[in-house]
């Protein structure tokens, strides 16, 4: 038996996503890095996001009732940094990214492999953070990241946050299938 | 620009952790897999999963107002596999790890290195699933996966679990460091 150390109440989650979270504040695009993600429902589809309170992106989807959840693949990873890095209130980042628009007023990312665009359904205040889960509406994926009617994982390369160390990490190799090698008769 | 199709609503999001849920359910502790899970706040400390209504491990977790989150290592698979596949309405799953107990009624596994301690603080009903927000009391993790006082990314060695293809993978290499790579003067 692994002896066990205890750290008090941490956020100890792994892996966690390194997404964009996309907004319009203020008339214009903004984007913002985030790990605090995960998928919230089958139906409807729905995305969960936390926020600290005082983001200013959490203005923008707030009263545009819209947002984006953009992955970037490894290569992105400068950019990724720079918008956790600097908010939206001193930076201008709507320029940081080719943007286009799908069938709101959310704001998606041009050079990432996968968007999913998102309608604001729930705003749950917990703290220091609001948890926003949105309506996925639409998901756009990159033409070359479709293989065999399948998104391709090493296509999308994914970028992975790390906490505690804090890096960003890619994905490993395929271990085994899912919903087969644990099978038993 | 990259050409983009649109695939219709879907839950799309890259990297998902594979965790084992938690919860003494008829009496016996029970371990269900998930993947859609992500941290929902700082303070206090919390996290979100989604589970479809009817699970097991639902009724357990509302009844007993507790839960754990597990992070499983790779070498971990096959159980974690078992237990995404199987519902304990069906098979006993208590035995397939060893259990320790902290605070509260939420079994923890002793295999898996980080072990989240969890009191059911927010069940939000949106459809097929409901996201159950726990409140994160105590996280246990495995001596020998902190180094330097930080939580050991490389002995954790989490399973990521990859939707639509549908296969279990590990991390990959350090890219750079967060809050750093972006920086700009």
């Amino acid at each position: 038996m692994e002896k066990k150390v205890t750290l008090g109440p941490r956020t100890l989650l792994f892996p966690m996503p390194a997404v964009l979270v996309g907004a319009v504040v203020d008339g214009k695009p903004n984007f913002m890095t985030a790990a605090w993600c995960g998928i919230a429902s089958h139906k409807p589809p729905a995305i969960s996001v936390a926020l600290r309170k005082g983001r200013y992106t959490l203005k923008g989807i707030e009263k545009e009732k819209a947002f984006s959840i953009n992955i970037p693949s490894t290569d992105l990873v400068k950019k990724v940094d720079f918008c956790g890095m600097y908010s939206g209130k001193d930076r201008d980042k709507s320029k940081v990214f080719e943007v286009f628009y799908g069938n709101t007023e959310a704001p998606l990312v041009e050079e990432c492999p996968v968007n999913l665009e998102c309608k604001l359904i729930h705003s749950l205040d917990l703290g220091s953070h609001v948890l926003i889960i949105g309506e996925i509406i639409e998901s756009y994926v990159s033409a070359d990241c479709i293989k065999n009617g399948k998104v391709d994982i090493k296509k999308i390369d994914p970028l992975v946050y790390t906490t505690d160390l804090q890096v960003y990490q890619g994905l490993g190799e395929v271990i085994a299938m899912a919903y087969h090698v644990g099978k038993q008769d």
